[in-house]
């Protein structure tokens, strides 16, 4: 096709923006394995996750043969208020990089939550309201997940109840004040309301709290109230094929202009986006009609997939969740406090571990004072504040684009930003100040984290 | 025209955003009066203006007859990396308010400075640059205007000179750090950097600023390095000018889907965003091809307009600018802490001023606490968390759609959505937290403003 002139921004028509969901699972050789009932070691079954998760989000969880689910014409809707979201060609970028490369990226991050987790929330928060619910859980970390959820809550009317992780909802109170003013109640974790969160903090009196703490008490608020469930924000089936409508805009918008990439990157916490953005350039390599360089960026802090194991794993810390088979460090390991907190989990979905396990992408570590220096020189020339997590990818995309500056190759890379850092100037002041450090665990730390991982049959 | 179906968001391709700006006073039969030299009371000439300003924005400023001025393919294609903003259908909103007004918004938020300052940022760093300049100085208050400026000069290679108002740069240290993210420096003012800081500082040890300070720090500034001119971000006819991107965007693609707007309504401080939006409508109603309602919307708590009187006074407190005739409070007016930083200016940009004087257009006040209950409402069902400034926009918008709901008129309205609230999280937990008051300033208190006023023949 002839290459037609590409303007920076790409946006989508709404007649053009995707109508289904895409599940890669279908089109996957060795499907990703079941989650595991942690008592039985057997596959959890649809009834047993109806105590805590939506019945209609469960058939997305357990379906791997089904290519596509028709997106609900109210969440088209919600899409619309702020998709489609824009590809860009990073002119700028490229003139500064002085490279032959030509680079673009998908920007997820122009709404109020500030990253693609919108995509999901809505969806989720959908068929918790249309199997007539009253609310749900949820937990969140850094705060973009609670953000997005409050959100969609808030236009369906429904009561939204955000575990927050305690050192971040002191240390972030801005993203605490964006969901209340939402109308989400926001409780400090671990806290006095469950039994899991009393029982932790009888034993560590002074405990700031972690992401697996505020994810079992999240569980236990749903499943103890009536008319309540609890939603997740990564790491499961059900969210990766959410976050497809990012591949799937992103498909349609390079077929428009006769773009092919060569190579494609985002970054990797638990997996949701890269795993949206990918899905559907996956599939053409699965069924065999286009082949590309697929890169899982992670922080070398918390390093998944290039230095964890493919096990079986509680998702969660208080190992009360389902097993998953993913690529971890063990529920056990306590990642260092890197400024990407979206990027600090010890596993990673199991959709993108299979993939990468059986060889279809790769994955590369990155140290946060160097993705920190590609953030700020992205921002200065491209215009665009990125969020650490999304910085990444940034940073892998600046090494691929300066390599083919000095091999003359011109390549077409693309890559996913997720998000804006709008709440993370803090850790912008320590980069300005100087006062960054890297943090790399050692082999001992890792051994740490994997003697944390259950040991069955199997499971070697 | 037949109505097409009206997408949830319009967005211009790059080929329709505008190539030119538009000079509204070329069309008006009162042009405003021009700025005087205070020491003389005779208009200022270019020349002793290019002291401070940089010589191509100074034709800008005092041409009132050329309609059109060619927007450099330079800051056309910085334009292209934010722009074209959306025009959006509040749908939504349309629908919680069960009116059957139709609702339009032009969102100029969705960048990293967070409102439309960018707009005429971009072209004064460009001008200065091309003029040869090493830097530039300005002022910031909120910040909105000083993120724009180091940004607009960072892809520049400009040095950036921002004085700060202290009590911003100690309650905002996160609007800060995004300008030094972007190299710009950043010195709280007053600041022992200069004369009058000096001076200030040495008359009220303890003070926390003002703007009036801050500009006269940054013209200070600038007139004593080589190579620096002072810039500012609201007010002058050369800013209007740049925002006319805002009307001109708004203008095509409201004529695109056939959409004539009855009302027109925006958010004014200083001017530049109300200015920008509806020139090219007032000026479609001066050449008598149209005829629309247009509101300035104004905080009860700084009313320049709704309280104020059209007379020559000082742009900065410091009282050692030009002077300028608008409807202004008195550059000694003290507003109160307000929380709407942006709007918190005594005066009103000559061309708004000329104007609403010659009754082209209308203003109403409201207060603080209604303009959160409609950002709130607003943010929780159109997903954007808007500025407190812009929600003074949307508090008369819902109001006039109210008011519909009850007459049963179909008016269509279109109101400026300026920018996101993403650095207002303070305010937003005090609307939060119940603990937001009004403020009304009474006429004795006016009357201390008018008093500051200067007296001289013609300006009674």
């Amino acid at each position: 096709m002839e290459e037609k002139k590409i303007p920076y921004k790409i946006y989508l028509s709404e007649d053009e923006m995707p109508k289904a969901w895409y599940n890669v699972r279908a089109d996957m050789t060795n499907k990703p394995a079941p989650l595991l009932n942690p008592a039985t070691h057997q596959p959890m079954t649809a009834q047993k996750l109806g105590a805590v998760f939506c019945d209609e989000l469960i058939q997305q969880e357990l379906d791997d043969t089904t290519p596509y689910f028709p997106i609900p014409e109210e969440i088209r809707n919600f899409y619309k208020m702020y998709r489609p979201s824009p590809l860009v060609r990073a002119y700028c970028l490229e003139e500064k990089l002085k490279t032959p490369a030509k680079i673009y990226y998908k920007f997820e991050g122009n709404n109020t939550s500030g990253s693609h987790k919108l995509n999901s929330a809505i969806a989720q928060a959908y068929y918790a309201k249309n199997q007539g619910l009253k609310g749900v859980t949820t937990e969140t970390g850094a705060g973009q997940w609670g953000t997005a959820l409050s959100m969609a809550c808030a236009y369906l009317g429904l009561d939204c109840r955000v575990y927050m992780v305690k050192c971040s909802y002191e240390q972030k109170p801005f993203r605490r004040e964006v969901m209340r003013t939402y109308g989400a109640q926001v409780t400090p974790s671990p806290s006095n309301t469950t039994e899991v969160g009393r029982k932790i903090l009888e034993q560590f009196p002074g405990t700031s709290g972690s992401l697996g703490c505020a994810i079992s008490e999240a569980v236990e608020a749903a499943t103890s109230m009536e008319g309540y469930r609890y939603v997740l924000g990564s790491v499961l089936n059900q969210v990766l094929l959410h976050q497809t409508v990012i591949g799937l805009d992103t498909q349609t918008a390079l077929k428009k202009y006769g773009i092919k990439p060569d190579v494609i990157l985002g970054c990797a916490g638990g997996g949701s986006n890269l795993g949206g953005l990918i899905s559907p350039f996956v599939g053409e390599k699965l069924r065999g009609e286009a082949d590309y360089q697929i890169i899982a960026v992670e922080p070398a802090s918390c390093p998944s997939l290039t230095r964890g194991v493919f096990r079986y794993d509680f998702c969660d810390t208080g190992a009360i969740c389902p097993l998953a088979k993913m690529y971890t460090l063990g529920n056990g390991f306590i990642p260092s406090a890197s400024h990407a907190g979206g990027l600090r989990y010890h596993g990673m979905s199991p959709v993108v571990s299979q993939l990468y396990h059986d060889g279809l992408m790769e994955a590369r570590s990155v140290e946060q004072t160097s993705v920190f220096a590609a953030a700020e020189e992205f921002a200065r020339c491209e215009g665009i504040l990125p969020a650490p997590e999304s910085s990444h990818a940034i940073r892998v995309a600046m090494d691929e684009a300066i390599r083919c500056r000095e091999t003359g190759e011109e390549k077409t890379i693309l890559f996913g930003l997720t998000g804006t850092g709008y709440f993370d100037m803090v850790a912008y002041g320590k980069y300005n100040d100087g006062d960054m450090s890297d943090y790399i665990p050692t082999d001992a730390d890792l051994q740490r984290g994997f003697d944390s991982i259950p040991k069955f049959p199997g499971n070697e």
